[in-house]
């Protein structure tokens, strides 16, 4: 496995299935009940966040606590970064202060691999710009996994705002690397010019799909993009691409239906339909610390799992 | 004792002596310079506060921290509640992350009752709007029973701004629940129309109250609601509702003077009154640390105490 | 050595040094792979910040975590300080609490000093207002001696806004405590009045002092502060006392650059003289938190060194 997690694109197959397999074995150790592991002990984790996101931000603060890791958040609002400190200087900060991996959120994408050029820790992207959230898709994958078995020959359809998530374009390549099948339906106002180079399937038709889908992942409705003319009306695009009562009625018992959160219910969602058995959407947070423990772990190079803290 | 603290009225006579009596146990043992104990050491306490209150979260921080917990605080400020996240969907996060405990400090009262529903990890209720506060009613009683030993027919007066303390109502409660006899001094725009069916006294006059008084409990002024007119100066308020050098020479040697903070000194309370021998003021911010320690740890259900942090 | 370390002149020579060989030893420590001690086990540092500085919070943050201390970190930012708290009573809270040590950055000059008046714990200053910054002095004093050995004669030059610079103040009286001979150069506008009974030389000629230094200190130029016409543009500025190529090129061998970030690459200093291999920059971040934790460990009193956390 490469030192950092810049993009999804960077796991083989090998790697992809080695995190998950340690994400399953983290899991176990847990449902003992065993909380937290020495294994990154003395290690320090900075989580480096330019831009807000509290979820993933305390998702990684948690999976680092568990391992033991000390933890230092650094929010880039109101840091020297806004005295004019290139994205440079800071990670020659973090990189003098020790920290053994950074997190990094940031609004650029290319950032996070920019970082990775000046440390000598390991890079972990959690979100740059639209370009990619490689974690995220690991735990949808690791998710998928646990409810329907293997990925292979899987039909994962994902709906939404496919041009400015970058949730999509690392889930593409993860489940392309792990043998699913991904058709993406959006309207064609919201699908990038370069989804024609990537490995999957493009539908502008919900229903269509719905039938012939082992997965529905929906994406979260950018509200404030939708002033943008690409719909007439919220209701509009609720109506032909939200997964509501009706649509979930008549997926296939088995089927399970995603989100990566946080949700807009009753748009791109029905409530019902986020609360049902059929949705994944707590586990996927669960999930999260779950698997984020374990790029940590890989990435890090800790001691044998198994062991408790004691 | 329940899972939960949301309100001062969910303790029986029994719990909260439960608490005391813990809480007195762990200030033994912090005298015997053991600042930190092993008990919660793998339990995560999230500190979810949707207000600004920087005192009581770090007291609760520092609490969780003695006993070991890990500590995730989570400001709402710029989180995706943000977002349009609805309070549900972040109890759903905290809880699939693992949340042991989650204190919440929220405007809305109520908001904690709610949240209780949706986790199954414990919920303590850090102030909701102008509802509750109940763990400053315990360090208020903790405090005082430090003083005067048992608050059996004990006087208590409570000075102030009742209409929006949260502090008032769950010390009235509490207190009451410990057979202590409580008085409300305000002026009558300062008092919510339910008083009448609180387990209190009412009285308008400062002055007469204070020679019955055991324990003299001034709230704080929010001067940006003196505005509205509810008197025509604040130096009249201060006149009238002021704990002065004055009125604290005629109390009884023996009487102490309590403030739950931040102060307005020279407001509500004399400068050199708040710095005197009879004054807890310095004292309740410790002894909040404490309780809330034992708060934690019973909820909790740590393991024995007395051990040492090894 | 002291309870608290205020300003660098508090320290005697002997002080300096023996936190400069502490920093020592800690530092071979951590070469030994031991990135954590268990020193500071059950100790609460309180990181008290009322101006923004991410990067010298997560400093003190980090020394303190890596000698296994709490670390709470308390942002007056939204805190109850914005509802009238004076510093006193968040002092007296902070005691309350239990905080061992308070590191403090704060806008006015002199409330480090003032706080140290009202706890028990030890006081560290972390930068108030353009006063002093002494653990900035320290691991400044720390990077040279490690690169140059001793400072005995050694000759310092400190370059640019001396006036608004604590880094300066301190600089020159812990250089001078040492034994190293100081001379400021900056345009007389930007001297402070009192710099005549400071033990340091002024010269307003860069050029002419570069040949006889063995330390050249560049200071980060406050642009804000440029309008107020202390020239005509910041072309000049840089032109007249910017560290170039040029200037860089004629420096003897041996003779470091040191600045303490953040930097403003191209003006005060060119981006390839920051980045040549007689630039300390990275190195002072890292000697930063060595010579902080041997600051914590020195004020606390912690157990002997050498121990392993385990």
């Amino acid at each position: 496995m490469k030192r950092h997690l810049i993009s999804a694109a960077d796991l083989s197959r090998d790697d992809a299935l080695l995190i998950l397999d340690t994400a399953d074995e983290l899991a176990r150790i847990s449902d003992r009940s065993i909380k937290k592991l020495p294994t990154l002990r003395g290690r320090t984790v900075v989580n480096l966040f330019f831009e807000d996101s509290t979820r993933t931000r305390i998702s990684f603060e948690a999976a680092a606590k568990r391992l033991s890791a000390d933890v230092i958040n650094f929010s880039a609002k109101g840091s020297s970064v806004s005295k004019g400190e290139s994205l440079k200087d800071t990670a020659l900060t973090l990189e003098a202060m020790g920290a053994d991996a950074v997190v990094i959120r940031h609004g650029a994408s290319g950032a996070p691999h920019r970082l990775a050029g000046w440390v000598r820790g390991s890079v972990v992207n959690a979100g740059d710009g639209t370009h990619e959230h490689p974690t995220q898709a690991l735990l949808d994958a690791f998710t998928m996994r646990r409810r329907l078995g293997s990925l292979e020959g899987r039909r994962v359809t994902i709906v939404g705002d496919i041009l400015h998530s970058r949730v999509a374009r690392s889930n593409v390549l993860l489940l392309s690397t792990l043998g699913a099948e991904v058709t993406l339906v959006a309207p064609p106002t919201l699908l990038p010019v370069s989804v024609g180079s990537w490995p999957c399937e493009v539908s502008y038709d919900l229903d269509s799909m719905l039938p012939k889908s082992d997965v529905v992942m929906m994406l979260r409705v950018q509200r404030e993009r939708m002033n943008a003319a690409f719909f007439p009306t919220e209701r509009e695009y609720s109506r032909r691409y939200g997964l509501d009562r009706d649509r979930a009625a008549k997926l296939d018992d088995g089927v399970i239906v995603m989100h990566p959160g946080p949700m807009n219910r009753g748009m791109e969602i029905a409530a019902e339909v986020a609360d049902s058995p059929r949705s994944t959407i707590v586990e996927q947070v669960a999930n999260g610390v779950t698997t984020r423990m374990a790029v940590l772990y890989l990435l890090l190079g800790g001691a044998d799992l198994g062991g408790e803290d004691q």
